[in-house]
């Protein structure tokens, strides 16, 4: 599997990283039969590279339009190309996110977009075949990510290169996020230790932590992914946010509700039918710790990766076992806190 | 944001469904002048169509060679394409899975690769912009179904979609999932419930019902993402799956290995300073539960997505909540039955 060594040139954090510097301008008082021969005699370093259009740009290099070269074979030989070319045109700043670019250009059908500067001046071409590769990796990247993979190295992120890695190189890869997992757990474990004394006096408590850690690690999921992936294509930004944020709340409440309505009922039926006295206590407490969990997991998988985005780091990255220990502590804090409260007379 | 509405169009399951019908193709005898003149006259429907290279075909339709148009412009008028085409073609079938052509694209540096039938015959275009639209949304597509999100109607599947609707359809999206993880939470405490004795004889136990839980979680996700993600770009497939699988395994066991030693320490310093006289036992118990769900885990991990594909279900859905369930079922039945058997003499 050599191939993968060999094509893993998509990491960009800026458009101008994967901006091809050869493409064919001229000035726009330039005839239109000398611009058909500057494209003839235009020979590009690769073989390869395609040329679809003829930047056109006044005398400070500032790019001023574009003629596809169709429009260049049927404008009459002896006019300018300032009388034919296109003015309405669509650029890609060169410090633009390159995932955002790519959905731009993947909404706008162009097979390239000219790159400009905060001038406007023509400094590259970014083309959608780079573009595709540019993708696929920030896609397969974010994705392996959000599954606990900790890259030091992205270059290496790669579907094919994870599969193909040594076993050492793939347990540096997994591991250490398995262990800050590993911490989160024995510390949710600590917090059922603080309540020891009710665990005695209602074993059956025990028998909800399941169902409990698994909605709050399902809901937090859900929220981090809207939010990472929201992100990293350019629909989620600083402007709207809060707005998100908000309609995320009201989500993992409504979620919460019917999920924990859900919830208590069986707990109460279960319980009821083992004979249990505490089955109503037991299945508010459950529907209490249910709402709570859900609204705790939406609002730290929303809260967790924006933060991290703020602090400079990839949001896609390190989320997971921080929301999962997150949730798990608060969560079973209030269902242990809440169920010795109600059952306190038993104690 | 009425954009999310109207641009939904790129999901598909075989390359035929994003070609081009738009093209320019002329038989391997035609001049090179009347070529140019062919790529003069032809209009595309959609006015940003751009044409990228002239295609050859034999009198049968098949393909046979292709020019960019570059090389056309720089060829002798009178000669005849078939001299100076390139005849080393590469080309996609047009049964392949989008994604992986996609994967391809991205390989080669081509802004467009002819689409071919069975018999050879061109039957369009695969262009890099459109295809940037299907990766995007593949892209997307698998990382939400993977949280948990069911699509009944995959066109909306884009994020902005996502963000945008309404919450009465957002909640559609989200709770199927989140009730079967519901079900599998509760069946989950069922199994604690068989061992209540045990558990009312060693509450301690109970403590590490979390760390075992998110353990399973975090490596059955890192093997689901990792088979899904290689099955989507072609990475995977039925000649070398088992192999990959049988690597899975010895990862999840050496990964067992790693995490059970440290969290059999941790537990046994822990159960120790509060003076447990069991801690030894329970480090076993502990040692041998993560040790079991972590391979467990990476094997249903790798085996549910197998399975849903090889049943024509999408294995990026549905997979979460299943494997959760799997896994949590067996690592708690292997962690109360051992801590049953070998805290025995207590009961």
């Amino acid at each position: 599997m050599g191939a993968a060594e060999c094509d893993l040139e998509f990491h960009a954090d800026r458009v101008a990283e994967v901006t091809d510097g050869e493409y064919v301008a001229v000035t726009q008082d330039t005839f239109v039969d000398m611009a058909i021969d500057a494209f003839r005699r235009f020979e590009p370093r690769d073989d390869e590279t395609t040329v679809y259009y003829l930047y056109v740009t006044d005398n400070s290099d500032r790019l001023v339009g574009v003629m596809s070269l169709r429009e260049l074979l049927n404008a009459p030989e002896d006019d300018v190309v300032e009388d034919h070319m296109v003015t309405d045109l669509v650029t890609i700043n060169a410090d633009a996110d390159p995932e955002a670019a790519a959905d731009e250009m993947a909404a706008r059908d162009f097979p390239a977009l000219p790159v400009v500067d905060d001038e406007g001046v023509l400094v590259g071409v970014l083309r959608t075949d780079d573009m595709l590769e540019v993708l696929e990796g920030e896609a397969t990247e974010d994705i392996l990510k959000s599954a606990g993979f900790s890259f030091t190295d992205v270059k290496r992120s790669r579907s094919s290169a994870i599969l193909e890695s040594s076993i050492a190189r793939i347990l540096r890869l997994r591991l250490p996020w398995l262990v800050v997992a590993l911490a989160g757990g024995l510390l949710a474990g600590g917090v059922i230790e603080q309540f020891e004394d009710t665990l005695e006096a209602v074993v059956a408590l025990a028998f909800f932590v399941p169902v409990i850690m698994d909605m709050g690690g399902n809901v937090g999921t859900q929220a981090s992914t809207i939010f990472v992936r929201g992100l990293a294509l350019g629909h989620i930004d600083d402007r709207n946010a809060m707005r998100h944020f908000g309609r995320e709340r009201v989500i993992g409440l409504l979620i919460g509700l019917i999920i924990g309505g859900i919830g208590a009922l069986a707990a109460y039926g279960w319980r009821l039918s083992a004979g249990d006295p505490q089955a109503g206590t037991i299945a508010v407490v459950v529907f209490i710790a249910l709402v709570s969990v859900c609204v705790v997991a939406s609002v730290v998988g929303y809260v967790i990766p924006w933060l991290m985005n703020k602090l400079g780091f990839d949001p896609a990255a390190a989320s997971d076992p921080l929301i999962t220990t997150v949730k798990d502590v608060t969560a079973l804090l209030i269902y242990f806190g809440l169920a010795a409260f109600l059952l306190q007379e038993l104690l």
